[in-house]
């Protein structure tokens, strides 16, 4: 097994960071993102992975043509075809911009788009060559991954969602980065819902979801499965011995101090 | 070895077609792109791959951060290295451009970048993992690829521009399409430069560089190598027993005449 590789950092920046992910149709978020892209920049990464979640870039369009959902006939199959192809036209949108705001901070941001080269079979990454990934890395580009449409190998959906989080989970397993840091737009996992919840604490280390009192912590609909989605890959991961943070990117400077290091508020996602 | 598939056609869309290749900044040519479009939908192709150059998105780039040229230290490999990621980005705002007016009418287009899983040696592809490309096909899409930057094994480039042509020519030889197709801002291949010499005359069939009185063809400086450029991968394509047709793209109708089978003014390149 390769060993753990301590320079590098796996840094996943939530949709609900970057876009507005409760519009309806796509609307970036140009502070947040320039802000982020220059907090990046500054923490000045060595090896360095970006997964962007696809916000409101992605949804509202794989909702509206049910990607992932089981096809009906030749006509529903024609229909989602255009539909995938939609939904990947417009998340690369999204990209284009956050690999431009990397740019503009002098980070060498290059895309590795999913539906490129990952394959699921019933919505689970069953093949993706990361060899484009681990060759960009080693001569100091940042590669930026994204939630993606990606061909299924099950008949009965032949496409799927993979979501940013999906990603995370694969990368982390099979590049043994140093650390995992997940930009998203609430501090951490809360035992209950804080939106709605005022008692609601944050918990700073989550094991198991037996830690949360309520599984409310998404407060919107996710096709990619929101707070809860997230955690499940996360503790997938902490069972191999994996750990992750989760940290509020929302929060001007706690990125950069987390990416050097400092300890910050958020939740420890761990064995 | 794999027989030829009738059905497949390869269509390359030239950068002079689709933007203002000219112009030292990107600029699309929506009105020629929309057309190409609605009259590529009409033809209803049953398997295409469709190839587009990058024109005046990427070619500006390229030159200026001289992309495929020795790297002479760190500090130039930091700059060509951003310069790489610059023009990447460039190319895929076409590529998204190109893939919206395809789905506008209804053609199920999908990016697959050659930056995500090409690499050359020596600017000359080296390896390119095509079963994504024969995946999307076989279900009925139509792959989109680009010319692009590409990471090049040669340790003093380190990387390299790879041109919508030498695309074309991989693809044909590995594919085996029934039919090649090569949408260009000119007639075909004439036997001296018709931008210059009123004496010159289009050339219907080209077996060699010896047909062309003069190689003053390539009216516009362009980093891929222009029409002599193209003419060389063609020609090599051509020994191995695959012909392939240059027309104007540029002149509404011809291009789903070609697509549909019909005779059209070009210039075949053949044996």
């Amino acid at each position: 097994m390769k060993g753990v590789d301590y320079q590098m950092i796996i840094l996943k920046l939530g949709g609900s960071v970057i876009t507005r992910k409760e519009s309806a149709f796509p609307i970036i978020n140009s502070k947040n993102l320039d802000r982020i892209c220059r907090e990046i920049s500054e923490a000045k990464p060595v090896k360095m992975v970006i997964i962007h979640g696809a916000g409101s870039f992605g949804h509202p369009y794989a909702k509206k043509y049910e990607i992932g959902q089981e096809i009906k006939n030749q006509e529903d199959f024609q229909k989602k075809k255009l539909g995938y192809s939609l939904t990947h036209n417009s998340v690369k949108e999204l990209n284009i911009r956050v690999c431009q705001y990397l740019l503009n901070y002098g980070v060498p941001a290059i895309a590795l788009p999913p539906s490129s080269f990952i394959l699921t079979r019933n919505k689970r990454i069953e093949s993706a060559d990361l060899s484009m990934i681990e060759n960009y890395l080693e001569m100091g580009w940042v590669p930026v991954l994204h939630g993606d449409v990606v061909l299924d190998m099950d008949e009965n959906i032949k496409m799927a969602v993979l979501s940013g989080d999906q990603l995370v989970k694969h990368l982390a397993e099979k590049l043994h980065p140093g650390r995992i840091i997940l930009g998203s737009d609430v501090d951490g996992i809360y035992n209950r819902d804080p939106k709605t919840d005022p008692q609601a604490q944050l918990l700073p280390l989550v094991k198991s979801l037996e830690d949360l009192e309520s599984l409310q912590g998404a407060r919107t609909v996710d096709v990619t499965g929101g707070m809860t989605g997230k955690l499940r890959e996360l503790l997938e991961l902490a069972k191999m011995g994996i750990e992750s943070k989760i940290i509020n990117a929302d929060q001007p400077g706690l990125l950069k101090k987390s990416l050097n290091g400092e300890k910050v508020k958020g939740t420890i996602i761990s064995q």
